[in-house]
């Protein structure tokens, strides 16, 4: 029984379950996951083979239950597989390594056969651990969907290594160790392979919350959140630390599912419980687990979270879907394209109208109205969205105009001209179909309005199209926007990463794309993003793009866009080490 | 409005259009668009552009229609593009060749530019058409979503070169021209691109039925049916012949939509309409339009057909879909795969028991039955169903058993000592956990049973297993089972093919596929298969394959899994021409 539905919410966050600590001999599994799933908990975390085997020749793997207890979907659906706990690939024992291989290997082939989604493997021993990483390595080139969960405290601990004197004579042994920069090692070994992910464990204390939002640009998929990590409330209940709710709450809004894991500490009456008075999320859940004041409290923070936004909501398939941006040089746009950007009308109306109406003003003054005609060009006039917003500052501003509205397009021409034919414009607009680059203007230019603008300010070729048509713009000519410039943001985006490396070839990590970010964390703080567009898409891009500012018309000699800068940030404090998957960038 | 809603059938056939024959000039397209679906066409067959325009410098396309009279969505749900049918690209005339490029060109971007989901190229107007089928194939290049159908007529026709006195000088001259062998060496030189497809005209006349399926194994998109193909019932409404009715009703089935296409010729009194005793389908449908009698003729059609049964319904998205076969010698099989296997009743209980029972009769006489006990083994024991069927076929015939259960895959040897301590067989079954192809067995089996046959019996090598086994076969011994053959039949697939294509490498073209084949045509009558064999997959292969016979024990001298043959096929008669993309197996 998931923890509860938010409007519009498919993330499979809202799944919790339970970790089994005794190992279910005996074929008992299926009476302790229907006790647990009747209790509210939708999976157990449970041990897949008896600890005390060590491979033998010829054995029987003393598995919990044999695959016949279970239904294929019970399997898949309700068990996480708990890897053996005693297996240490990096200690000195040789014996000790070579059973570990071995044991982990016949696990998860039996898992496979289960078909789990995934199998928690074991908290490393030690903090060099590159024998354990080689071995999940070689698991994860055979398999096909089951994931690989490393197991891995969330708090910072004593070194793990158990070679005391070297730990006694260290330098750095008050230093507690950073368990990402174990994860790292390990996920880097394994090349970031896409079915490696992290199950965290949680306990009573947490390290600094910059570190911990480090974690939101991983690939976690689950918390284990122990049951001494709960306090206890006046009325005995167990609840959590402000600040452990506002992880959980992060948690939440990141896809990881909940875990509870450890003996219950609050022996709590099921007939009076803490939460009976609000009917909502008690009804139907026996409390009848040991577990089940933990499942409680963690079900009302989950409901307690607010709904998401409608158009959060609407946009909740694109969240860190890469999207290539679009080329409207090079191939021309569709009507529906054109149609979803005529629709905003804070851009049109209030922005460029607004700004065309300015340079109006100012070029022609009050008593030469009658008398002067500006001569404004729209280029790259699209279906005609800033002739009108040009035409209507013009009435706003009783100032004379003469348009010329250029377009490549030769589709958007077509329904150019009948816009102007509809409207009776004939007059006042003519059309061009031609590229900008190489239109031959029978006169010069006042103004010069464009929205050549893409995601990051240059990647539709803005610069390059304006520079080639400044040169119909009077010298003291407007160009309207004048300038724009592009912001970075370094940050760690794991799940992207895998996506572009799918590609298995450069070309993609080459390529810009268009992304609503959301499993992601920021590793320095965003420069603001200028107040003027109101319009902003979050992006990511490669190591390679940095930030410029563009300025029209642009009078340096020699004027060239190839642009090359190195940008130094400073981490957020707190914050430990992480890897820059790329970088954000807007305008 | 949609023909009807046969349950479960989610093809696109039961979408029906109509060809819009006067250029619909002067922005009257909504217009007609708007009296067409109030009638219950689901869309029209459009002209683009005036046709009476030829390029000219500077010209604007004089399109039918401004793209803002009809939204995005309405254009690219209800309107298929007719492409300009004074093109011709092979004329003699040098200015028309040119302008007929030109035109097409700006025509199939305009259609882009729409987003239409599709375009009809016109019937080419020879029976050489190399340079249209150039410009097209270009065009194809740069098309991303939109198919372009090209436009022939069903019935075969006078050669269609009007270079006269070529054709009088043509021996050739009485022969008709096929139009399939037209569409075959256009979509050559088009390279099988997956967005090309097939409009057919029909009118009354129809070439012979093995013909018209030749179709079936095509990319046909729409049947265009002209109001000249229908007949008269004695009551003055548009019916077809039967030929026509069983043409049509194989078209629905194979997703093909209907466009009316003529002026009609049946004058019906919209009041007292032929089908209006029959509320079910003319309800809500005014009867208005000139061709409504034709579509409720065909409405009918579609709802007079039988709804797909239940199995076909589960199957639906299976059809034409390429799986890979199980590899269960590579890869360990997985628990739901033998969960699915066991189901199958029929083959152990009916089909394996009978045939253990039937050996053990023959191996053991009646009056031997207390003194002998028969060894049996079963190679590629999996999870235990022929140890079951085996031990049961000894139980019914009174006979005494041992069996020895040889299973490479560890996890379902696990599942095999469950089992047998469940069922309390320890004294009668040994369990061999071990390839067979290497087991060192300490004595020789009377019996040798085996489920190793893939779909098409020697593809999860069967025969390369059981010759590893036969070893341990005692001379006399008995193979179950103990042969079996596979067949083959030459089928049109332009589907597949372009599926597996779509690939780019041969490793694919080399691949043995299991697949639900349904928009095939086959070429050459099929083979009996084996009755014996209840489950049947009908399968698709590259060239390579053949039809073998395997038999076990194989006593062959130096035996060989290598085998090459030759067969010839003799063509269905009066089918004509037709490409052959594979070859369906099966065993």
């Amino acid at each position: 029984m998931p923890l509860g539905q938010r409007a519009g919410d498919k993330s499979d966050s809202r799944f919790s379950g339970m970790e089994v600590l005794d190992f279910p001999a005996g074929e008992c599994l299926p009476a302790v996951l229907n006790q647990s799933l009747s209790s509210g908990f939708d999976f157990l975390l449970s041990p897949l083979v008896d600890p005390a085997y060590r491979p033998t020749p010829g054995a029987v793997l003393p598995v919990s239950a044999s695959d016949l207890v279970l239904s294929p979907s019970q399997w898949s659906s309700h068990i996480v597989g708990k890897l053996s706990e005693w297996i240490d690939f990096d200690a000195e024992d040789e014996q000790l390594r070579l059973d570990s291989e071995l044991t982990l290997k016949q696990e998860v082939a039996w898992a496979s056969h289960l078909s789990l989604q995934a199998c928690v493997l074991p908290v490393p021993k030690r903090s060099s651990c590159g024998n354990y990483a080689r071995v999940v390595n070689q698991i994860l080139q055979g398999l096909t969907n089951m994931q690989l969960w490393l197991r891995l405290p969330l708090e910072k601990s004593e070194p793990m290594d158990d070679d005391h004197d070297k730990v006694k004579n260290n330098d750095h042994m008050n230093e507690m160790e950073d368990s990402w920069e174990l994860w790292n090692a390990f996920r880097l070994l394994c090349d970031h392979s896409s079915q490696l992910c992290v199950a965290l464990d949680i306990s009573s204390t947490l390290p600094s919350i910059n570190s911990l939002e480090r974690w939101f640009g991983e690939p976690v998929r689950a918390a284990i959140l122990q049951t001494n990590a709960f306090l206890t409330n006046a009325r005995g209940y167990p609840c959590l630390s402000k600040r452990h709710q506002k992880l959980l709450t992060g948690f939440f809004n990141h896809s990881v599912q909940v875990i509870i894991s450890g003996r219950s500490k609050h022996d709590v009456s099921p007939v009076e419980g803490v939460l009976s008075g609000d009917e909502n999320h008690t009804e139907g859940i026996l409390i009848q687990h040991s577990l089940s004041p933990y499942l409680n409290y963690i079900s009302y923070l989950y409901q307690r979270m607010d709904p998401l936004p409608e158009q959060e909501r609407f946009e909740i398939n694109y969240r860190d879907f890469l999207q290539s941006p679009l080329q409207p040089l090079m191939d021309n746009l569709e009507a529906q394209t054109y149609e979803t950007f005529e629709k905003d009308i804070v851009k049109y109306t209030q922005q460029y109208q607004r700004a065309v109406a300015k340079a109006l003003v100012d070029r022609v003054p009050d008593d030469a109205v009658s008398t002067t005609k500006t001569v404004l060009m729209v280029v790259g006039a699209g279906r005609g969205p800033l002739v009108r917003a040009s035409l209507q500052a013009a009435e706003e501003t009783g100032r004379k105009l003469k348009v010329y509205a250029v377009e490549k397009n030769p589709n958007a021409v077509i329904t150019l001209h009948s816009l102007i034919k509809l409207e009776g414009w004939e007059s006042m607009v003519t059309i061009i179909s031609s590229d900008m680059r190489c239109w031959d203007a029978p006169e010069k230019a006042d103004i010069l309005v464009s929205e050549l603008l893409g995601s990051f300010g240059d990647n539709e070729l803005s610069p390059e199209c304006l520079d080639g048509a400044q040169r119909f713009l009077k010298p003291d000519g407007i160009s309207i926007p004048s300038s724009y410039t592009s912001f970075i943001q370094p940050i760690t985006a794991s799940k992207l990463h895998n996506d572009i490396k799918a590609h298995k070839d450069i070309a993609h990590f080459e390529t810009s794309y268009v992304v609503k970010l959301h499993r992601i964390a920021t590793l320095s703080p965003p420069q603001p993003v200028r107040p003027e567009f109101q319009f902003c898409v979050l992006d990511w891009l490669p190591l390679s793009d940095l930030v410029f500012t563009f300025t029209h018309p642009n009078c340096t000699a020699n004027a060239s866009n190839q642009r090359y800068t190195k940008l130094k940030f400073d981490m957020l404090p707190d914050i430990g080490s992480c890897l820059v998957h790329g970088k954000q960038l807007c305008i």
